[in-house]
């Protein structure tokens, strides 16, 4: 598959720096490793190398979903990968889902709904801010996913329009005002999933999903260590993200 | 939807142990608070509840893949969820992938790489001992994948079949060894991930996938903290699992 | 130095099992690996070896102040020796110090209190239980560090009888009710700790510390990871504690 | 007790920042809300304020281990408190003990050990650096502990001049060049501790223990995890120191 006008490129550089652009011929791309052709792209496959005017080699890459999500426009805090994943596995997602996702952000999550529920599945985003739609709707469509995606400009208190869907995620500054609206949408033995930066909001959630007769709750976080391999002399980086939110999950009890 | 004979459904107690049967007319489960008639789930819906004889109720709860994954029948240390995840983000799997997967264990990744694909991906499942790949055939085949995977009796050594793939993921005691395998069978910009218990499982693997020229290499761990979240008193739990495995991700270059 | 009668002696078995004893001539002691004569230690030296009657080898050795801590007769929760290490570092106690300790529990943290302060401070050990204040007694003077404690029954709302303390460290269900006594008792400068199991009771107290003008106030946890070692698979143990208690020191301000 | 001329005193400003100064008629000193004139702290208590020209308060403080620990000038990677803080613990270091020190950096961990003998014990700090210990002999001799060290310019391939040491450790890059020299200088039963930031020296490291018949060896880390409390939003730091080094400790046997 060769890399043609229009394609989102990952581009590397050997001191591991990414950046993503689309190809296009007369394009000029500058580094901090000296200034890229773009259109020396055109071609070429991926995993292939084009070079800087100093000779720096850059690796042409197709974009990982993680790569897009990290890429997107943020206007806001965006949910790290790490998070996206867990909330995918643990909510259960499966192709042909319908989710409801309050609170848009950036649209970052809503690229990893889209590709979970792919290619029948559909996924209604709200937000009540005009400019967050906006932005993440034009995320979602560069990345691919515009065509499983209704945003809707909306409040969480004016509740969703959908019933029977499977998952709801809510990822607001109260996320314990989305907990009705979510019990009257989701089906029985759906999920339900938030993110929230304090304790205090994890605890005043939980209280929500029990009094809302929502089951098999359950708190945590997700740390992600790295390490700097090298043979001979192998150790954990010295500083790490050591806080980006908890997630608290929960199903739809029918009583 | 109402569960019906040969529904697999996870019952949930009120003191949150999980089981995942098989629901048959005429079939007594036992369990710690008492025994369950089966048939009494037929023509409820999922969220609905059953009693024990004892009066103790279980909740009725279509299983999400990390349930299916939890409850697969094991003869080998599986895959952990958390771990799961992050590598079906990380190698950015999508749907209509073709992704070759050697040491399949007890299937349990392979069905987040089925569902992963789905519908029209493809799964190469490499093991070299018979027993695992008929216990992992079962286990994929239950969760309702089995149409997606195909199963190859085969040492790392010998290689594999496919070539042009998209992403080669290595669960074995010398991962190196399918290093060059895997550099021959994936396509440019195609994602390679291993995991391993030992840090210098780690280190050996990063130096082989240097030698192959692999780019953007990544290592790093995943730990999952989870919270007792109680009004006013909420806390970390007093234990945890800290340490399941290692991973290791790396992209293919063309040079 | 030989072991005679009546020295406390830790016997490390070949598994790593650790058994604090009184040595004594006719004294029979049982473990897994068969019986010990504690008379045969009498004129060995420590890092020597006696043997059970199966052959089984302990060593003699010298109990640390945290063989001491952990072997302690415990009534309630012990504080774990990291954390008990944190504190004594962090506010900063001095041979010589003056420290008040309220919630006693079994003596554990005196001593490592009285440890700290040797030969000339004085510990001031405040608990409302009796039989708390008791069993911690008995621990102290085993230990050795009788001398230095004075240890008296009273709720911490009735205050401390002593002024210009250099540390108050409370361990204590409602550590905020300890506040404003120990703001009357510490010293300009001096340093104040409080070990809380949840989020909750540490907010709390860092807003009675905050009203009472303490200053440079920290709240953190520590996690120990243990690693399994050996030569070509060493790797982090499976499981480990990951919660003991939050800490939270300040300094008293003169305003 | 007054602040007098000479005395070293902890600034604290209100945006939590501080320095070590040395307080002087006369002297003034610079920090990013103003300046300071240090004589006005002559004459004060702990805990009281001194003001800038722009009326931003300084409080006055009296540094504890911890803070000449942070403080203290250095040529090399000094051992954080937290570290230093267990290794006390873990070798069981009481006053009047005996302690040979290998590698002594800073000097940083000098002044803890240095603390924990006083009054009649003694440090044995070797390095084969003149430049290190000349800095070291400084930095301990201003935090009050000069007395108590003797600094011996030495690689620890030549040995270790003591016998019958309580405890001995090795903070080298190649710590387990100073295993038989340490088990030459240790009592029976006494301890070992080694600090190092790969996991291949920790492995190294232990096997050398284990080949010189060093027992109860015991390898971990220690990570720190701080959170910020403010009332209904409290939650961990963003971001963390996630590596310092492990540490490895062992006793002495006699065999």
């Amino acid at each position: 598959m060769k890399i043609k006008t229009g394609d989102c490129v990952l581009l590397l550089s050997s001191d591991n720096k990414t950046f993503l652009v689309d190809i296009k011929d007369g394009k000029i791309f500058s580094t901090h490793l000296g200034t890229l052709k773009l259109g020396d792209a055109i071609g070429k496959g991926y995993g292939e190398v084009i070079q800087t005017q100093l000779g720096k080699r850059f690796f042409l890459l197709d974009p990982t979903l993680e790569d897009r999500m990290m890429k997107a426009r943020r206007l806001t805090q965006i949910i790290y990968p790490k998070d996206a994943a867990l909330i995918l596995l643990k909510t259960g997602i499966l192709s042909g889902y319908r989710v409801i996702e309050c609170g848009v952000g950036s649209g970052v999550l809503t690229m990893a709904l889209s590709n979970a529920v792919f290619p029948d599945g559909r996924i209604y985003s709200y937000d009540r801010r005009e400019d967050f739609l906006d932005n993440a709707k034009r995320n979602v469509t560069e990345a691919g996913f515009g065509e499983l995606v209704e945003f809707k400009l909306r409040d969480v208190n004016d509740g969703f329009d959908e019933t029977d869907v499977d998952v709801v995620i809510l990822d607001l500054p109260s996320p314990w005002e989305g907990v009705s609206p979510a019990a009257r949408s989701i089906r029985g033995g759906g999920r339900i999933a938030s993110l929230s930066p304090t304790f205090n909001q994890v605890e005043k959630m939980v209280e929500s999903l029990t009094n809302e007769g929502f089951i098999n709750l359950e708190s945590l976080e997700i740390l992600i260590r790295k390490f700097l391999v090298r043979s001979g002399k192998t150790r954990p980086f010295e500083r790490m993200v050591s806080h980006t939110g908890f997630l608290t999950f929960g199903r739809k009890a029918i009583v």
